[in-house]
């Protein structure tokens, strides 16, 4: 192939929410109503969050035609075509037309705050309609369902069921518990029981931390408070320093919690948290696990139902989707992991590449190696998700981006 | 001089239960008799931890005479003398015969499951203790006061008074929230003030993390509980893994806060969590100050109470206590910052360097270049805690580390 091979591992897509609502059982369809006005207005007295709705919709202002693909199909393959990008991982949206599935079922499906019936109810809104999105393009969407454990293992399991018999090849899951049971429970091991024989691949996306320490206990309720948030002095730069540490954590719990070691073909992707911390975090899990002085008085006990080093669980079992990745993370892919990185677009967010994927690649992998650029922005999600690769070969060679034009020396 | 100024920044004491028994106020020594009685049978029911306190114990057979070091005045100098250590910062203990000041006033401090008024008790009786420790060889005595913050900010500004009044000349805070305020949270001001004005050193020491999501809520308050914690495979594995990360939360807080930017003299030191970590931290909070695209849908209102860059205050207002530093740490001296890190044994611990601190301090910095070992093991924290040199140098003239020994090539 004279072009490469791009799957994006981070494109988000949901509808606008009166599509949403459509979508709900209709018994929540006036709650909807209720909550969805609560919610824009809310929207008006959040200080830092109004702050940042304003920069997204500045950002947006000439880019509707292409923004449409959050919903539209045609539309989406046409963006696809234009960036270079022959297939993507499809996670809920939210930023777009403040499309997040309704009742908490979005991107963080945090359990604080949550009414678990609704959330359910807004989570199945969004699967029923990506399960749609990805049938009309099948070969290029690998659709994510929504699925939170923490109202029931058994509920759980059941939409992952639901999800695969319907053409969604993994799941959403929260990277945060709250006050609910964390990831080395045993509790949840008919969920990681289910998706392993039904080979669907455990999702974690960055967004999601514990807002609630940083703005006040109202930013997970809204609707419930007629106050503005106290004044936080740093919330957002204490929520940007910490969010990819949130993101990473329940690998941590499955991994000494011998998930991976119960379920040797559980697949899990950890997405849009950078890859950088890659190479430490295993450093320090490894070093936890082998050296002795420093946990000496912890005695072995904890380690000894896991047969490898923390390490290899997450080389076998894990990959980083990373999102619009630095020139300095390309640098360091022998460190962090040839095989671990899934590069992506983020399309249609405003941190992403889109509309200037090419550009930006180009800028990020000119002049490194051409097989470990492949597998970095194609391959490995290739072999990690079990696409067909015909179908994707016949498009990236239409669309792909010229393997030619990344032979600078620009290293 | 011909030997080094050792001065150990991780140092612990405390007396024994029956001793801070009669610390407290008269009216909370029933109720000690109680819980003491639940903590010690808890105790026999509780796994993992049961492991620990059994590993410590095999540890501690031998070292008697050395242990009592953590309560004795004159023992204490005898094993610092072998140690060659001149001088030390104090926390309390808890480790040695169960010496943890009572009812959560201990090295946590966590709020958590604690009662707010008995919390206190439990912190003054060692702070009254430790006071008169201090007295007992003050020029080589650094001792800190156990303060929470979570039951009003004027019941903890009073105790930081108190402390300064009784000879003591740091505090340590809780380094968890766990529900309540976190430290950029505008309520705090007066305390920060407080602790500015009377050049009293903030303390956050490792050991705390949630471990109610690694154990089950029953850990915080084992004595209310009659069953044993559910079995969690792998909790102590993500506890000494995740546990550094909780010790630096509070300063990240406290930089983008602004707390430093308001108190550019307020001192704080991060003690026990190594400081392999600092690198990467200041890198990404400076990363998150200056660039743009990743954040662009913040905004910028997030950073404009910051004149400097994250890293800026961190490398003014906070030192690192590094307790038995590894050898990687030493040679990454340079990125970790020459100025930052304050060596320590973490005597009487086993984890600790005792009784081989001169071997390991020596394994340690070897063929290092002299002035830079002479400022991590003693002088950065003679310069940050303004310990009056004459005293301590004449006590490091007799017993402090011969600084020809470190002349070796082993670099």
């Amino acid at each position: 192939m004279d072009r490469f091979l791009v799957i994006s591992s981070d494109g988000h897509a949901g509808p606008r929410p009166e599509v949403y609502r459509d979508y709900l059982d209709p018994q929540y369809r006036e709650e909807f109503d209720v909550q969805h006005a609560a919610r824009m207005d809310a929207l008006d007295r959040a200080g830092g969050l109004l702050e940042m709705a304003e920069e997204t919709a500045r950002w947006a202002t000439g880019k509707e035609h292409g923004l449409a693909g959050a919903w539209d199909s045609e539309r989406r393959n046409e963006v696809l075509d234009a960036d270079g990008v022959a297939a993507e991982i499809l996670f809920v949206d939210g930023l777009t037309e403040q499309n997040s599935p309704p009742f908490g079922g979005d991107l963080g499906l945090v359990p604080m705050g949550a009414n678990p019936e609704l959330q359910w109810a807004g989570a199945r809104a969004h699967n029923r309609w990506i399960s749609e999105f990805v049938a009309q393009s099948p070969e290029r969407r690998f659709g994510l369902a929504q699925v939170t454990p923490f109202w029931g293992v058994d509920e759980a399991v059941k939409e992952v069921r639901w999800a695969r018999e319907n053409g969604l090849r993994g799941i959403m899951m929260p990277h945060l518990w709250l006050g609910q049971d964390a990831y080395h429970h045993p509790k949840y091991e008919p969920l990681w029981a289910a998706c392993e024989e039904l080979e669907m691949v455990i999702h974690f996306h960055s967004g999601a931390a514990p807002a609630h320490e940083y703005f006040g206990a109202a930013i997970f309720a809204p609707q419930q408070s007629t106050e503005p948030p106290p004044e936080m002095p740093g919330a957002l730069g204490i929520y940007v320093t910490e969010v990819a540490w949130w993101l990473t954590r329940p690998v941590v719990f499955m991994i000494w919690g011998g998930v991976y070691e119960r379920h040797p073909r559980l697949k899990t992707a950890i997405t849009e948290g950078t890859s950088i911390w890659v190479p430490e975090l295993l450093e320090l899990m490894d070093h936890r696990y082998t050296e002795h002085h420093g946990t000496a008085k912890l005695g072995t006990g904890y380690k000894k139902h896991l047969k490898m080093k923390p390490s290899e669980y997450f080389r076998r079992n894990v990959r980083v989707g990373s999102s619009v990745m630095s020139r300095r993370e390309a640098e360091l892919r022998g460190e962090i992991g040839l095989d671990t990185i899934m590069w992506g677009t983020d399309y249609p967010h405003p941190e992403g590449s889109w509309p200037k994927t090419r550009e930006i690649m180009l800028e990020t992998f000119r002049g490194l190696p051409e097989d470990e650029v492949a597998k970095i922005i194609g391959e490995n999600a290739a072999d990690f998700y079990g696409f067909d690769r015909e179908p994707l070969e016949a498009i990236a060679e239409r669309i792909g981006p010229e393997r030619s034009a990344f032979r600078g020396v620009d290293s």
